[in-house]
């Protein structure tokens, strides 16, 4: 079978992590994630996000990530504001509302909300308790759409928050992408201070499996590793996790892994280009390629390739990119598709 | 001060009630609902309604009756399909998102959604376990912007329901208000049949306060006042409100009150149409006028109005007649807007 | 049919609050609870109890009225103590763990727990974050058992409730009866200081519905509407209760309801003393009696008594006293056993 | 530092486990449990445990699983049968009633509960809707204390729930002790027809993470998919805990591995009785020996061990041997218990 391009999850992990992992097989380890391999873990993350006085916790999947922190922000008259596009809006089988917090949607522009978007929609619920109080904001960065936030906007949506008395949280699935990506201006080290708490991505960037939660805010720590076991989330081989982010963050992988996929993707896109296929824009591992149906439904099957968005004359397919597409691959697939275009 | 059109619930009960009330004050009765005095207005109601087969629970408010019905119907993957301007989405203070739900919105054309719309919402969703699976289509009639539901538009949601597995339930606090338009074509009877559950709204149509809830699906019926307990929502005494309903169904009150209300409302809209003002569509007992703002704010003061929109040229505002409104009230109303203008 | 004895709940209300509710019925009033009616009657509450800088919610049941308080003061991993024979442990058909929160049980003795025990309790938790965190103390008085709690024991139970970072909460369904025991020493203006919140019951108390909830701690008063709303527990008609709560505070109507009960239950417990007749300690309006199995059934057919508990020796029968039993309905009670003994 | 014997959790993962992760390290395969991996873990696993019809999930820890299958399996006025001791009771941080599940508990004999007092328990709540509806019952084999079911007492129990309309679930955490210590005599075919659901817990037992839920009644089967991602517990790269599964199941590893730690657990349990230790009646992997509390506090101290119960005279500590504890690591613990005795 051909390299699929479906999504940056369906391989299993970096080389490196199973060696780490391999290498500790027979170490004793605290349990629960106080294990000193977390400890490591948390230290290099905290140094790397200019994250110094934040929390980190080790949790299995996004999903879950975004659900454990959500729910414990906000209380059930509270709701959390995101892009109607937002991952908890639309790809989470209401795990948020299931576990009984509304969801404020806006309208995004290329997968994004505004600081602006977020204050008009905060007064147009003017303190009238038989409306949801809005009380946090979740964005994605980079968005469902591969897109990217710059700092001023996300200092600008900081600011809002604080003036609303809002929480800020950004979910970091493919934090790596976007930081990575060649139109970023963020500094990694800026997380630290510009949310009140944000997740790090392993599982869609070479981890086998695990998110790193990051909670900067001190307003949002007391009893959280309650909080964690109570929503069924806390790894009794919290280390097993720990032993791959102190792998990933030690000296570079995760954001070098990233790195790959924005470069591997840029060649993919020019290619694109060179060809002629329209494209959405995303300035990271993710490619949204619009074709007729039928060439859609050919690129689909042979490439694994997600179907985005129909409408009559056009069907947009998602390309992805992940930590272990190579240029070959790349190749290929260009081939592939000049042939059959 | 000016007699108010801020609501229809501002007003304790029609006085036919209270002399129920008053009558059986030292009778011993069954407490949580299984009296004689429920379950003779049981019996009436499902006469009128066309509902003999059906179970009928009297509760306290409308948003725990809806809460209390959806939350039945639903598990927490699941969702239900409202009108964006439905009063579970926008005015009960995320009740329904706070106990578990989402709630999957379409936007609405004067208030309704039409059952074409909720076929293709569904149909978006092609059961991707990714995303909340709809269950269930919850409408009011009359809506939150007065307008009526035709027994065409009714039976055409039932029976994309039906083919979709959906539960349809009708919120019906201002029930009366709708069936008594004249521009309804529903017969009461057929409510029965039409729906797998509704509700008759007491409090907003001169009940001291209550709602029956009429349930004709029988998958929906087994341990439910396990359930209504459940929810904090199972009334001591509850033979108050079964003395209520009993009073209102006994003989056509209920119907009256609300015809007396839509006979009010019209003579009122004939006058502001004397006037020149503009008005939204609505047959009940719910007036939508537009002023310009300095006017509209004389008149919320004046008469309670509540502010429903407003842009930079526009207000609208809102009128509500209730059971105990008069016509010199109304007269009253248009030579003080006649004044004023 | 002979006056029944199943309860204080099984006749509607005391004449003068239906009364009342007549007198305003023609009055417009504000909807959700802010009106005048309530206004008044928290001023009321206030003063009786103490309590001049709580605030006062009214609210329609009492399953209700825990569930509100207790899922505002948990977090889903904190759980709320309360006696094993607690009525939010055996008779709320899970309301309380149905919503989030676990109830942590402690043996009752006569149907209440101690300052001791409930330190106990705590000690045995030790911060283990893999067991719920106690955060609450919940009792009832009257209790379950129609017995009382003195002044000291309140006291003591407050104080490790501080101590422990607990918060403290009366359900005061029965209160009346309790405050006015012959046996009570509790004064009822020491109440606003002696817990973080408590409710007034209306329901077993003549009222035609509705409890009246006063919350002490000021950390407990936040976005207390948006919680109500939220809970499905908010009336429009809020003022309706309003009214009954003025009418039974403006002059010592509720408390002298209550002393009633309590003095008409005392001449049916001398009556069973007269007939040897054992009971369980009880200085309030539920008798709890004793006899066997065969005139156990009797007494239940004729008066409706609740069956309590049974072995093969004895049936352990309730008899409950309302605001409109009578010595006469007691002395015919009396006879009845006295000839069937 | 000495081998602990804190836990079966405190290592890694059997070197067979990581050597299949890393073999199919660069493979792509489909995402969310769908891929051969887990058909083929699924289809060992339904061989060894008789369960041709079940279906088979697998999840990311124990709490997770009990939560997912019991929220599945009850509505909120709902409850789960439980010994006291039960891990769902007191060792989950009120995950099942943090998510609206009431437990109902029945003192445990050595850590287990038996078919006649479920039996009593349920008639204890004869049908009355003011108390939680029994619907479930849950156990662990081995419990809490390291004890097994007999074939026959889950026969019975399995008999009662069929007869009360109960679903019978088993928390397998440590199942491969049951099943292969001395004294089991239930036969793993047997257990596809024995409960409702089950689950195999993969952590406690050489693997890496992930437990394989398998539920055998039809009737929990619909939308499965739906609630674990609803419940934030869909594993993105499912295929990790199937490759785990696949190798732990095609030819015996699991019941292999679990067999040794009973082996070293006996050889331990012997050399305690040698030595003239007390010891809690524990046929698996768990040993709880008593000692006096200075004694108990040294052996805690130097092997890691958990206190499990105190009181004036003696101290219960527990012992755990897992994958890869060694008959050598046994003889140096005697060893060093002789000498400080």
């Amino acid at each position: 079978m051909r390299r699929q391009f479906r999504n940056d999850y369906c391989e299993l992990a970096h080389p490196r992590i199973l060696e780490a992992l391999s290498k500790y097989a027979l170490e004793q380890n605290e349990a629960y994630g106080l294990d000193y391999h977390s400890k490591n873990a948390s230290k290099y993350i905290k140094e790397v996000f200019g994250a110094q006085d934040s929390d980190v916790y080790f949790l299995a999947g996004g999903t879950q990530t975004n659900l454990v922190m959500i729910s414990y922000c906000l209380r059930h008259y509270e709701g959390v504001i995101s892009a109607d596009t937002g991952h908890i809006n639309v790809h989470e089988s209401a795990a948020i509302e299931g576990h009984g917090y509304k969801i404020i949607t806006i309208p995004n522009t290329n997968g994004k909300i505004t600081a602006e978007e977020i204050r008009d929609k905060v007064i147009s619920f003017h303190d009238d308790i038989h409306m949801v109080k809005p009380r946090m904001v979740y964005i994605s960065n980079s968005t469902e759409i591969g897109t990217i936030y710059t700092e001023k906007e996300l200092r600008d949506i900081y600011k809002v928050c604080k003036e609303l008395d809002l929480f800020f949280f950004i979910d970091g699935a493919r934090l790596g992408s976007a930081l990575t990506s060649k139109e970023n201006d963020l500094k990694p080290e800026l997380l630290g201070s510009l949310c009140d708490a944000f997740y790090i991505g392993g599982t869609k960037n070479g981890l086998l499996f695990g998110e790193a939660l990051v909670i900067n805010n001190p307003l949002l720590k007391k009893d959280f590793r309650y909080h964690i076991k109570n929503s069924g989330a806390m790894l009794a081989k919290g280390y097993a996790v720990g032993i791959e982010f102190e792998e990933a963050f030690k000296d570079g992988l995760y954001l070098s892994l990233a790195k790959h996929t924005n470069d591997v993707a840029d060649i993919l896109k020019d290619g694109f280009k060179d060809l002629g296929i329209k494209m959405l824009p995303s300035p990271t591992n993710q490619i949204f390629a619009i074709f007729d149906k039928e060439k859609a439904n050919l690129f689909i099957k042979e490439f694994g390739c997600e179907l985005w968005e129909e409408n009559d004359n056009e069907t947009t397919i998602r390309f992805v990119v992940s930590f272990l597409t190579t240029k070959e691959d790349v190749s290929s697939l260009i081939d592939f598709i000049k042939k059959n275009k």
